[in-house]
């Protein structure tokens, strides 16, 4: 028992560790002059030279690049352009299927029954193909991805979700369901935002190689950066992405993030509209749904209080949508067949909604009184168009609303009361899907609604000489659009996102102003948002999101819910117990107390010090006490029982060095690091 | 010695204590319900009754408030509204005052002499007046105020920056300062925010009032909400003003404070348009510099590469004019007779540079080469004119620009030539002055410049069938101001600026990318940004700014700048040990140790506990140890000697209970106030 007994699997890695340090420092000390051939020869490896060669170049050109700027700027430039290439060629994929189905459509023509199953079959086989395909191949990719990625934001791992399969899988489920068209009403933001968080995690990781820095800072800057491009480059929007990763983040957004958000999110959209351009489709750099609101006036100043109302009616009709999204939720967890069939035949269970949904919406059926035929873009198209429906030729955007030949506002009609529940229904599809364009062409039609409402009035007290010659309800639907999805996701940029969808900015006051008393109205009563159901039906371990469901969770103490600390040293330690607890614990810090019994806490070592130790050693039989040889590391900040679970949580978020200490008048009786916290709220979700 | 040595001033502080903790007791429980008469009556007050009857309705209002929503909502929305009407009171006596100046000055026409008197004495003279008026009623009015504002948002108390005389010598010496006109060249925007802060201070007061709540909690969202108010209201720009108070936080921004900031700037830009709306000055609620820029093509693709190059240049000349800055400021400081003369003789200093000013805009002597007859709001509008200049008839609002008969050219090069350094002296003039706008208007100037001679190679082109038929100088010039102010004060904001001010969108994706290009040039190689320089220049306990100047203090540890520990108490201790330490220390908490040899720190106590334990054993003679009677708080979060100062600052800036304790191996050798981070980041700035 005198010399030390180091188990096989352990001096290997002890090994490893050495080798791999003393790498790592010639490495760091002199990257480009050492000799790469004589440092790195290994006979068994092929083309040595070559690639010997390759890597020069590549540490020559790291250099140069180092010294322009740092490598995690060209990281997120390149985030920028590649999700805006990714975001064209799914638009351009999507707009030729769809295409596709429209002329096979208008080919049938005559043919009712032919046309039906041309109209139900083509989205049923798209949404079908995309629910097996992102079932089979990634679960994890089924649904928006943003409540996901609010928990990662959050700070808690979750690596499956970042997966290269994922994001195969992903993209394309997307496009097929997308490709389905308005039939199915799905949007593309939210997977969008999830696609680029996967493309910004691989980028972060080529980064770290380049770098050679820490992973954990650029992981989570490019995170956060990520969201930023997702929505910036969908939409060709740079300033709202900026603003909804601020809002995206739960408690506070770093200010360091804040100028690589605007940088790559500036990158995507330019890199997007600039696309948009090299193909012909557009001529100069604009707006995704360019308007052509009057600049002059283009609206009386009290038209300000019915933007208002508009806001108003707006978040009661939020307030329902989410309830309904909420009692839809848990009718599909807690009846058992249902259930059974959204975990076993996820491709039938679509299969079947989605030829619910297209039958209804057959133009020779009810369809035509909800201008079914138009895609996502071409309803909002005409939604914000800036005339008065009904006056205009019929070469107009908005024809296809007054094909049954009935008014246009009982169509609007038909459309808001049908596509409520449709909606809902369409949010349970096991398939990838974004749920943020739909209301906001829901918003569009409400807004439009009241309107052509409006101006209908208001065109007829014209005769008795009423001075409010014209009412534009585009400015409505503009208004109309915000103000609904900022209720139903909580969030305020959308204000911000139909400026810049549109290009003008002259309905900015009264679309500010209705989204603001939208979300006063959604957010009262601490109501769960869309993406807080989510969270909380998926027993996401996202904090914000729990206490929302159960206000107490805020003032919950950390105390009753740690796990008893596992290895510690004593200061007096030998060898011996050194030896013992390296083999026991797996911690890269390891707490050191004065002793077992007092339990008062010194500071930490750290485990690669240990394994030098025992190295340096290995030979000898000394039992020279711990503290004689080490000076312990201090702990840097340490947390008491009484403190909250918040609280933890938001110390854990905002230090670098991931571990904290609880101690209790000195004496240590609990560590949390994130997987720690993590289990722990976990174990709250699962209690709720 | 054995009954208890109270003194006099404690035990009448004791008595206060408790009566106090008694109202506020009763008050808490049962604010409406308790009789008021009987309650407060006391014989000395004059008219008791109306006054309890004023308190009695107060109450009812805020109960009625209350069920709407939190009390500081309304607190939010008079901000917005009182900031907007200070605003617009403010635009209103400034353009009187310029008219009446413009109309003297008109009267004179054909005595020179009178003129020159009239064109000079009258910027002279208010600017004297503002100054001697800030120097007399408040000295902390000079100057912009937000390097103050960063300071106060990173924690640190500046009570002298939020009294009411500094904001009544603000609001006066400013409006006199932006009478001055464009001959000294200043502007609105940052001494208004500063405006805005102070309102919002009153009103924090106020909503606690009303509240009974916390006062640091409102008053820390207050200040972030009243930064997002100034800039909406000082142009009608919401986003931006939301977008700036993102960016002036240090290191991060608190989520909490967004959707009040989002709501107080709405009502405030709101409620700025109608105001102008109202006064007959707009038909409608519309931008304040208003373009009219082509919506079918503003630009060519390519074109977004000069816009490019444009910022480029932009970053160069900011770089420039931040270099003179420091100068300047280097030179005030180190000069004795200067720096003697601008703690002295503020007015005689203002009023020579001014004077000198003001000789070299006489309209007749080189004023004619750089438009000095237009006001900053002229000037802006000129520069932003969407038609080439030289083309239009003499009613175009850039006539002033060629008045010499010279081309525009040369006017816009001696105007970019003349006001850089102008522009640096004048930030020396002691009086309220923000330096936001006329760094704006300069780089609208040059990048008009960098328009017009595109313009012109185009159009010269023309004739050989190039296809660039026509450039907008316009939108070059709003780049270009973009870019500039983002440059020099580091921030991206400005950007979305340009967008709200112009009221147009088409230039979102050149102006954007300009002022990115800019932005990381002027930010390249850690340089200070305008705001950080006048931090540093002022010594202001602002870690960010000084981190800037002497960036090794990044990794200061706050072990040797600690001062030794005051009050502790042993848990053993007895009242008369209580007694000793509430005579000798006034913190609100007070550490309670194992022993005082092994200062094993194992909680606080709360001041009011003590105060409360001795009153009610005033009479005993008792020695119970301290550990028998209370169980104490167990201290939330301590830091260890290794921490460095900035993460202390952070924990600090993120915690609730505003105490930090430092211990080392569980032994207390620290306590962290925001006293006590003031004064260690006091010491750091006298070093630099």
């Amino acid at each position: 028992m005198e010399s030390l007994d180091v188990t096989p699997g352990d001096k290997g890695s002890v090994e490893n560790w050495k080798r791999e340090n003393q790498r790592e420092t010639s490495h760091n000390e002199n990257p480009l002059h050492s000799d790469p051939l004589t440092a790195h020869w290994k006979p068994w490896k092929p083309y040595q030279r070559p690639r010997e060669l390759v890597r020069g170049c590549m540490l020559n050109i790291r250099g140069v690049l180092g010294t322009l700027g740092g490598v995690e700027w060209y990281g997120y430039a390149a985030l920028g352009v590649l999700a805006a290439v990714l975001s064209f060629l799914m638009d351009l994929s999507v707009a030729k299927l769809l295409a596709a189905h429209r002329w096979l459509y208008d080919k049938l023509e005559g043919n009712r029954l032919l046309q039906f199953l041309c109209w139900t079959l083509y989205p049923v086989s798209l949404c079908s193909l995309s629910t097996s395909f992102s079932h089979n191949v990634c679960p994890f990719s089924a649904g928006s991805g943003l409540p996901e990625i609010r928990t990662m934001l959050a700070g808690v791992d979750m690596p499956h979700y970042l997966s290269l399969t994922n994001m195969f899988a992903k993209f394309l489920g997307l496009t097929c369901t997308l490709a389905a068209g308005s039939t199915v009403f799905l949007g593309k933001v939210g997977p969008f935002v999830h696609l680029s968080t996967m493309v910004g995690a691989y980028l972060s990781q080529l980064c770290t190689l380049v770098n050679g820095t820490k992973k954990e800072k650029t992981d989570g800057e490019m995170m956060v950066v990520a969201v930023a491009v997702g929505v910036a480059s969908c939409f060709g929007a740079p300033v709202s992405g900026v603003l909804f990763s601020v809002e995206v983040m739960s408690t506070s957004f770093a200010l360091r993030d804040y100028c690589p958000c605007f940088f790559s999110a500036a990158c995507g959209a330019l890199a997007f509209r600039l696309l948009s351009v090299w193909s012909g489709e557009r001529e100069t750099l604009q707006a995704l749904f360019k308007t052509s609101f009057s600049n002059v006036l283009p609206f009386y100043p009290l038209e300000i209080l019915l933007f208002a109302l508009l806001g108003l009616l707006c978040g009661v009709v939020s307030c329902m949508y989410l309830i309904c999204h909420r009692c839809i939720l848990r009718v599909c967890r807690t009846r058992r067949r249902l259930a059974h069939m959204l975990t076993t035949e996820k491709a039938l269970y679509s299969a079947g909604v989605v030829f619910l949904l297209a039958s209804l919406t057959f133009p020779h059926s009810a369809g035509q009184y909800m201008a079914s035929k138009y895609t996502m873009k071409q309803l909002l198209t005409s939604l914000l168009d800036n005339t008065q429906w009904g006056f205009q030729s019929h070469n107009a955007s908005w024809t296809e609303w007054s094909s049954s030949g009935s008014p246009v506002s009982c169509s609007l009609a038909v459309f808001l009361l049908m596509k409520l529940w449709m909606l809902v229904l369409a949010c349970t599809l096991p398939l990838p899907a974004g749920y943020f364009m739909p209301v906001f062409v829901y918003g569009a039609a409400m807004g439009r609604l009241v309107g052509e409402g409006l101006a209908h009035v208001s065109s007829t007290r014209d005769s008795t000489g009423h001075r409010w010659a014209s009412v534009y309800p585009g400015g409505y639907a503009l208004a109309g659009a915000a103000a609904f999805s900022g209720a139903v996701t909580h969030t305020l940029s959308p204000a911000l996102l139909a400026m810049e969808l549109t290009g003008q900015f002259t309905h900015a006051a009264p679309v500010l102003l209705a989204t603001l008393v939208a979300n006063a109205l959604a957010r009262s009563g601490q109501r769960p948002s869309f993406y807080d159901t989510l969270s909380i039906s998926k027993r996401l371990p996202h904090l914000p999101s729990l206490v929302k469901a159960c206000p107490g969770l805020s003032s919950a103490l950390i105390g009753p819910v740690l796990t008893p600390v596992g290895v510690v040293l004593e200061k007096g330690a030998g060898l011996h117990k050194v030896q013992h607890a390296l083999n026991t614990s797996n911690e890269t810090e390891i707490p050191v107390v004065d002793s077992l019994d007092s339990q008062i806490l010194l500071g930490t070592v750290q485990r690669s010090d240990l394994l030098m130790l025992l190295l340096d050693n290995k030979n000898k039989v000394s039992e020279t006490p711990l503290e004689d040889i080490f000076s312990f590391h201090p702990t840097a900040i340490k947390l008491s029982t009484s403190n909250t679970i918040q609280e933890a949580h938001s110390v854990l978020s905002m230090l670098v060095t991931k571990i904290l200490f609880v101690t209790e008048r000195g004496k240590l009786v609990g560590v949390i690091t994130w997987p720690e916290m993590q289990r722990i709220l976990e174990d709250l979700a699962k209690e709720i």
